[in-house]
């Protein structure tokens, strides 16, 4: 299993315009957060989650859980995604998850409440400038959960939940990348350790 | 420098509909490709330039010109490219480099008129699967320009001409990957090296 957990720290959560993704909190990250970590081409990958933390107005925190294996009828464009988004913010929620979509939930849960979760599952990874090389540290990561923070980066108060939970502090770059940047990169330094020294993803 | 070339083979040379991007002849993939190769978090390279060939109805060839030197008022999102990019399919083009917008620029060019101009300042390099792991032959690459197709990937009658003009064939994963993340990967792979030797790039 491979998960993605990205901070939409203005994303909004109530319904919104298609037209206009970077005025929704900047759901246009998001979107291609989502198609980065899930597609390949022509086809999706397995094992793959994506879980979206909303914190932008009028009701965070929302998470929506995007699961490659039970997915249906998305496509890479960020229109489609935010389609997908925009489908599951308008749900009555609860701590529960509620399936929007086949593949889609989304539930009310805090940061705490949701590593608390995938802390079970994952091996949990926070991408951050100054961490240590993936390159060098991806052969000892079992099913990781990489966190990544949007075009605003991580906040204080997320950090210190995300620093309690995280195992590894990773980097993928000297640059500054954009969020779905990082994720294409984690992917591939996994594709690679995987195909090189023929273990099954 | 660093360049990118990507083939839309059915990417319309006609304005079209923000809001349907695949629908004209899967722009969304060019838009996404666009937004790869030019931008870090809140900045963008220096020294990139994109080249669109763009070969669907009703009047291919058309190639546009984005680089990232003079470019303004872009951002990463694909409806925003794409924006940029109807703007320039709607101009009365000829052979010579028209500019549509700051740093955009469009022609009326096929794949050979293309490469004989790019090839006097570019190290040609096309991205096929098969090729030699690109993250081996970095090293060697000065002023690469990627060649890379889109979801169709390229047709025999371009590859031919890609062929005769291309130094290195190169692959960047085992996986069949979206052309934006073959984007990403040469420029982290490229990235790495020169922060690694200590470069400038």
């Amino acid at each position: 299993m491979r998960g993605f957990l990205i901070i939409g720290n203005e994303a909004v959560t109530e319904p919104f315009n298609l037209s206009d993704l970077p005025g929704a909190g900047r759901m246009d990250v998001l979107c291609r957060c989502v198609s980065q970590a899930l597609f390949l081409s022509h086809s999706m990958r397995r094992d793959v989650e994506v879980y979206l933390l909303l914190l932008g107005k009028p009701n965070p925190p929302k998470v929506i859980k995007i699961s490659s294996n039970e997915l249906r009828r998305m496509s890479p464009d960020e229109r489609n995604i935010g389609g997908h988004i925009r489908k599951a913010v308008g749900f009555k929620i609860s701590k529960d998850w509620v399936e929007t979509n086949s593949g889609i939930f989304v539930a009310k849960k805090n940061i705490e409440e949701l590593l608390d979760e995938l802390s079970s599952s994952y091996t949990i990874c926070y991408l951050r400038e100054d961490g240590e090389s993936i390159r060098n540290e991806i052969y000892s990561i079992k099913n990781p959960l990489f966190i990544v923070g949007d075009h605003i980066g991580v906040k204080k108060q997320e950090e210190d939940i995300i620093l309690y939970y995280a195992v590894k502090i990773l980097s993928v770059s000297k640059l500054s990348l954009m969020a779905e940047q990082c994720i294409t990169i984690a992917h591939y330094e996994l594709d690679k350790h995987y195909h090189e020294n023929f273990i099954s993803i």
